[in-house]
């Protein structure tokens, strides 16, 4: 079985990515972060398995990691859901086009314990074998607010 | 590094896991399946990954897939972070004690396309090298009912 039709809009995307990203927020320190993500398409299912994971580049110790699911919904319109190891689940909707997934919280969950977010936007580009996104974040009362920029290469 | 301490209560689940289970819901025909279900605590981080996926008993086709984290919050409190492919989201919250883990939906998120879910109950024991769980549900309009059982050994 090959790629499931649906998922043909984002294939520009599936395979494994590396690279380094910088982190930023008014609550924290700034810092540099290396990362790996991977999105993968299950043969004949309508969506892409996405995970991901960063490390910092000062001492390589783990920081974030998430996984969840892209599924196209026709039209150019795309929705994903997204857990992560903090509390937090999130619901986007976004659309794609050639090269370019752009995504909006539709809806936070969390956990009791799970520190507060309230709304994420992400910007994913590929240009050949180059992945840049951008990420911006409405979290602990602030309004939302650039938060990671990141330049990975397809290996 | 080895298993963080926070995650302690939660090794008896470690590993992966083969087995079969039988669904059953108001609104669907019955079906038998296969699983495999992996639960990997990475080292030093406080949490475990969770990663599943079943197929048809009949026609070995995929059926349905989830993934996510748990994380001891203390007092044999844990919470759960999940995604769904299927465009849904679920925060669980529950009660880890030997051998045993009950979770019980606090919030469920839905992409617009998803169908209704509103409440999962999952019950999974450990008794050796077997993971026997139940899981119920409230979704499409019915009231919390049995959805899924199954018996699962350590591979």
């Amino acid at each position: 079985m090959s790629v499931h039709p649906d998922v043909t809009p984002l294939e520009f995307l599936l395979g494994s990515w590396k690279g380094s990203g910088h982190g930023e927020y008014p609550t924290i320190e700034s810092f540099d972060y290396f990362e790996e993500v991977s999105f993968v398409a299950p043969p004949g299912k309508p969506f892409v398995v996405y995970t991901q994971k960063t490390r910092h580049a000062d001492d390589d110790r783990p920081l974030h990691t998430e996984t969840g699911y892209l599924r196209p919904v026709g039209d150019g319109t795309v929705e994903m859901t997204l857990a992560q190891p903090t509390g937090v689940v999130e619901i986007h909707v976004g659309t794609v086009s050639a090269g370019r997934l752009e995504l909006t919280t539709h809806q936070v969950g969390l956990t009791p314990t799970a520190k507060e977010v309230t709304s994420v936007r992400r910007e994913l580009a590929v240009d050949g074998d180059t992945l840049t996104y951008d990420l911006a974040m409405a979290a602990v009362g602030r309004p939302i607010t650039h938060h990671l920029h990141a330049v990975l290469h397809r290996i």
